[in-house]
């Protein structure tokens, strides 16, 4: 039997056995080890895309698991392998597919959104999603992959290299990834986080942090950068004044990357984008290159996924992984879906 | 001697002789054929840049004119060349000069604003401004140089190639010279202007133009896209519905220049920056390889000058010359400075 965590609406899961599914043509059957929570999971939980999410469904894509079942006709994929999943599956004939940009496709399906997630016992997805990962590496770090390749594709849109100094505003999971994938590439990085717990977590990860509440960020990253500013800011915050930070920051052709989604727009200081010749680059998800990066970089450690992981909760407890997440103070919360035996 | 029209403040110019300036070393003196009134000159004239323009002052940097007397240590330049000049001087020093970006020098100085202008009979600056022109060039033609130039690096900023479209939002005279620099890439080029003067003008240029009070743009362009939707958006209205209308249009991908002067922030829509992958792009003047490629379209006549060049102006009648470009229903309004005997 499987078993399920279900999202049944009104910001509420049961934990049921369900059907397994057996995999169609072009599918695989895996068994979950891990799925972790991001803050879009714990915006369905809270109620906020319910139109979106029918209930009941099952929610999560953050996942690592092993090939239980292979459908007809699956090459290249064996019971046991370890593996996660590239949770987007696009029409391939739109403009933004045809233009090559399938992760952005006009008709895109985020599967655990759009289609069942990971949140369960088995899981069957097509094949093509599939991204191998090495024996060695941890099936609950494997977990990490899909953020990390956000946090990737980020940094590889911002073209950030080394020599120059990124600032990232607000240290929550996904600005810490980013703070970590942006330090590789041999850059300085501050990270701007207004809460003492985040700053101290960002520090303890090996961070420059700076509390904008009580320092004058813009002279501090002036002095910190001989005063041309800085190359790349990370807008990671989701603030009116993230926005507004962001663009005082940055050098003469700095780029700033919209990472936080704004639901509403912002006022946006045009003029400076004019006088020094900014750039605002937005981004979203990732695509097979940057899971690529991502799994090499948890697998070496350079994201040390053990640090990052706060909670691992047992799947019949789905509730209070949300519960603890949305009380803050964990970075990652992942939910056991007893695939990892 | 000199004749100078001197911007006295108070909205006010008066037109006398003065002493012609020698130049020193490093120096050329030129006589300036013609000077054409730009939307900054027009501001200053109307008093709006008291602040950074000390009266009496002559302004002016929209020129053509030939080298009348050289100062010590020049070389390459001599009696009678024709020239205009790249009115920008830098420190060299700053982390933008020192990065290679010295046309937004931390410090820059345009000349004809911060350091008087062309607005006069004989003009000396520092000879490592000056730009060759070619001797069959007529100089009325040469003094759209400048603001082509502008175009031309609105455009190469873009990256726009053949086979893209572009939209450019405000038929003034930079959203002319966008459009047509735009053209000669190869690229679709679609004109929204609301005036109806300047529309029509568009058209006769041979543009694409679209009113948009009266379609409704989005489904223009998407119809004309094939629903991918823009590739290129040139923002020159300075307008909020500008700014809007540009990031609705935009394809996945999509690269909106900023062209126009946007005094205050401007409500901007991040999430569909985020959700399309936008990137928004800050344009400021030109460098030489800009006013390379001018030169070459002015004279090539893909730039068509004497379509653009409609009202021609004694020196000594230089108010009218504002009043009439204040007016509207001017493209180009050129001061003839008496160098092209
Ligand atoms: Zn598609
Ligand atoms: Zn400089």
């Amino acid at each position: 039997m499987n078993r399920s965590a279900l999202y049944v609406g009104e910001q509420t899961f049961v934990v049921e056995e369900t059907a397994p599914v057996p995999p169609g043509p072009g599918e695989v059957r895996l068994d979950v080890a891990y799925t972790g929570i991001c803050g879009t999971d714990l915006h369905i939980a809270h109620g906020a895309m319910d139109r979106r999410v029918r209930a009941p469904a099952v929610i999560g894509h953050e996942m690592s698991g092993r090939v239980a079942e292979v459908g007809a006709g699956v090459d290249g994929h064996r019971v046991g392998d370890p593996v996660t999943v590239l949770p987007l599956d696009w029409c391939g004939e739109c403009p933004a597919c045809r233009a090559g940009h399938t992760h952005i496709c006009h008709r895109l399906t985020f599967v655990g959104i759009d289609s069942p997630g990971s949140m369960q016992r088995s899981w069957t997805v097509p094949a093509r999603l599939l991204v191998q990962l090495p024996e060695e590496l941890p099936l609950a770090h494997a977990a990490l992959v899909e953020p990390t390749a956000v946090a990737v594709h980020d940094v590889r849109r911002s073209r950030l290299v080394a020599g120059e100094h990124a600032v990232v505003i607000g240290a929550g999971p996904v600005g810490l990834l980013i703070g970590m994938v942006a330090r590789q590439t041999g850059a300085a990085v501050t990270v701007l986080e207004l809460d003492p717990r985040r700053r101290a977590l960002a520090a303890d990860l090996g961070l420059a942090t700076v509390d904008p509440a009580t320092i004058d960020v813009a002279e501090y990253i002036s002095e910190a950068t001989g005063t041309a500013g800085a190359d790349v800011v990370f807008e990671v915050s989701g603030s009116a004044a993230g926005v507004r930070t962001a663009t005082d920051l940055l050098a003469v052709r700095g780029r700033l990357v919209v990472v936080a989604i704004h639901p509403t727009p912002r006022e946006v200081d045009l003029h400076r984008i004019f006088w020094r010749e900014l750039e605002v680059i937005g981004v979203r998800v990732y695509d097979r290159e940057d899971y690529a990066e991502a799994v090499r970089l948890v697998h070496g450690g350079q994201v040390p996924a053990d640090r990052l992981i706060t909670r691992i909760v047992p799947l019949d407890e789905v509730a209070q992984a949300f519960q603890a997440l949305a009380a803050g103070g964990d970075v990652k919360v992942l939910v056991d879906c007893g695939g990892d035996a």
